[in-house]
């Protein structure tokens, strides 16, 4: 099948890759005249022109958009001039799921097929396997879906339904995937705590093989320990994408209860400061009424 | 190897008869008649009488208990008379770790060596391949190692060191273990509240396959979902067995922050109760300052 | 002063009452007329039409609306069209601070200035002394802070600068409200939960004389258990009328780390619910690994 | 009264003082000759010799025990030789319930009775009318009520039931106000990180004045800003006494769901740090799966 591929960066050069390696046609485009390159020489064809791109492409086009979620607006303006009636989209980034609502009901005026995508399982998976969740028109999805079940890992994709509900199924994962990991850097915390010492590596190892607990991001903690016995290298600050966040803000509007993955995310905005201002108040509490002691800054540190 | 495995129940029977595949000889206890002859049939040897149980194993004697945690006191001090110095006794329940090193000192008082050893994994690795993590002396464990690596999955075991550190271990996967079901459970619910008509069973396998929350209790959710689409039929009661309660309580003596296991936690105490005494007095006091409505509890429900 | 009030609701009617105790003149409206009637009969101006309230104000305006904030919308379009450059409107309602300055900037297109006053202490406070905090233009604040200063108790109200400030700072009063309320309900809970026996409404009489959290909510809970000594005949449902979600929006929104207030509403959103989701789904596994018993829904019951 | 007073710390020499105010004889002791001659220079008698000091009692005696509860065994092993039968003394520290209940116990074998007796307000409040809550046994407390109603504020005393109610009731208090004061804190810090520019003390000073959440915590609030107006000065450590450990502990105990109790304790041992163990897990279980950044620790800090 014929797949024009819009953005050619981690994700998308692997994506690439893997298309042809199921003989799919693959028509790219990224600004970067390098990885067009690059994409050619491995039998792709390829463009820095957006224009060129879509001529290129037979109908009903199938455009696959690969990029950074800042600009998949501007790609989408660039692009439905350009596309006629029957063509599909598919939007396989980060989408929030209103977003995708949004496009899906703009891209409808002109009777193009806006398909949201969620993509997970990492540059390795956009290479060997990816897992993917799905919404939008069904018609178009019955179209595309040999190009999802060819890339992605056996089972490993899920049409869900109508339009956003791809992006929703991400963005929950992504709200599990936070309470996970919290999880697990909890538990790792209180083995570091305790006076007991432990190989962590072979901890992540042992709880990766036959326990409760096993699973990938267990084998990725292994993988962590393997290259740095204590992470010493490390600093604890953990970034967010947004995912998280929307998944919390879903989770309110519907009010439901999610405290977990509430603790996960505001633990995250935590480790972004090494003092709080929240701290301070309680210390300067404690001092009024009890006379604790309040640690001052060192002038050295201001 | 020659071990003496005390109780056949659910675990103790699979580990039995997952001793014998790996062509150990087992000799069996237990009060309970009929598994004893089941274990029998099996090719084990087998007795309702503790003593006899020890009096056939040839020195240094190897015993195995799996029994509930309530009876562990009460089978070691019935054998620690009956034992000599050089023995080795593995408990392999979920004991609490500061009662595996006090039982570690008190078998030490007679010389004989204790193992405490958390085992993972449930009835089906019990029976074809468990995860350890085994705590005490490392002159018994290099004794007895070939009996885990025998009976658990490749890998699937791990000596932590110190008394204690088998069960500290197996207490800290247990912790982990809570966070991550409840960060799947509060995805589902997220899912479920919303506009979205998911098939729940497929969400999980989607997940299950390619996503970077892939895991052994996605898989379980999967399984459950295959067999009640919407779970209809189950209480959402969340019962727990302690670990995940030891490991907020040693969190809270090793000052470390825990959020999302002691949410995990608090949840499941939260889901004993269908009120709260504590809604109670916050629609009480909304009531006394906004005028806002109470519910009355309705007379015929009282 | 002459204030133009537009709502004799609960809030409204005791304001208006709280105004005429200072000698301001209030021309008020509403459309129930017997609510017009009654104030009228205390010595107020009144009508049912917002023409004639308009019309019976001497310029510059000043307008108090103390409505429903669904309907905040409604009265700002039927009044903008009567007003004029230089004229005073006050919201003194729970609006989002957002909305605030979205309508601050919809009524500066007509040269009107738009105040926006968070307020609090209930219905007491509007007859006898308020809690304000107030944002908008400060030539604005300038002409109407006599009408805070008389209306609420000493100290009691604040200029809180540019648009939009007031219901912030009302906003995150309510956040901290929410946090406050659930600390004393979990504390009771506990008591209720011990063994001791304890009388509730002489404990938070104690707790509120001379004690580091005596506090007016401490006072409510003593009325509230004075009335019912156990809460028995209350439902602990916990309803929310929105200012501690936008607290945990805006805190997510400003990285903030509110991991009290934001347990403190999602409690109050597992309150809505006997049963949750997260429960079934974490019991399904419980029993899928370990066989761990799940409760069944009656039958009866379904 | 006549009144054995042992501690002349901080809280013990106000307390002194407030009992003279109310015509009570108080002997008092202490290690420190000086704040000995301190307190006799008010018109106390005083002796660094406990024998002297309970030789100087009439029967029965009344024993009022102010101390670090570090040293309370200690004192109690000292003097319970030195007392007879009918004698009570009065622990008035902030010990565990248990412990105290266990003193109970142990006093009684020599017919001593023992109450126990939580005490808030802080050294302002032992100065001129504290708050107890006080358990043991009810013939004792009789005999002494009168020191409690005379040396609390009015209404500040509760006789809570048997022994160990006393401290029960202040640890319950203690965890009551860890998250009430996280709640202030958690709101300061969204005030702090808004748009807006907020005049903190004034902020506290009007939700001190009408306001839902007045209490004697946001006049604390008020104070501690009057004196820094955005703390500039301190840093945000919370250290941590005890008592809302105990009540997490005793809430786990009982099954009872204490979210805000629980994330107030915790996020005060998040504050010990600046960076934390599970931080680093997740960045690099981030960096593994989605080649996000991590931040490498600078060498310069190492």
């Amino acid at each position: 099948m014929q797949v024009g591929l819009i953005g050619l960066g981690k994700m998308g050069f692997n994506l690439a890759q893997n298309l042809m390696d199921h003989k799919h046609e693959v028509v790219a485009f990224d600004l970067n005249a390098d990885a067009v390159a690059n994409v050619k020489a491995l039998g792709a064809k390829g463009t820095t022109n957006l224009k060129e791109l879509v001529a290129q492409l037979s109908s009903p086009r199938i455009l696959w958009i690969m990029v950074p979620h800042q600009v998949v607006d501007s790609v989408l303006a660039d692009i439905q001039p350009l596309l006629s009636k029957g063509d599909i989209v598919i939007e396989a980034g980060n989408s929030h799921y209103k977003e995708s609502i949004a496009r899906y009901e703009q891209m409808k005026t002109t009777g193009v097929h806006y398909l949201d995508a969620g993509t997970s399982g990492g540059m390795e998976g956009a290479r060997h396997g990816a897992c993917y969740m799905v919404g939008g028109d069904p018609e178009a999805w019955a179209v595309v879906e040999p190009l999802f079940r060819d890339t992605a890992v056996e089972n490993g994709y899920l049409y869900g339904g109508k339009a956003g509900s791809g992006h929703f199924l991400k963005m929950v994962h992504n709200g599990i995937e936070y309470g996970m990991m919290a999880a697990i850097g909890e538990g790792f915390e209180v083995l570091e705590k305790s006076d007991f010492e432990f190989d962590f590596e072979k901890v992540a190892r042992v709880w990766n093989n036959g326990s409760v607990i096993r699973s990938w991001l267990m084998e990725l903690t292994e993988r962590a320990f393997s290259k740095d016995a204590k992470l010493d290298e490390l600093m604890g600050t953990m970034h967010s994408s947004g995912e998280g966040k929307w998944t919390l803000e879903t989770a309110l509007d519907l009010q439901a209860a999610t405290p977990v993955i509430a603790m996960s995310l505001l633990m995250r905005y935590r480790s972004l400061e090494t003092d709080t201002f929240t701290g301070k108040v309680v210390a300067a509490l404690r001092n009024e009424f009890g006379g604790h002691a309040v640690e001052k800054k060192s002038p050295v540190l201001v």
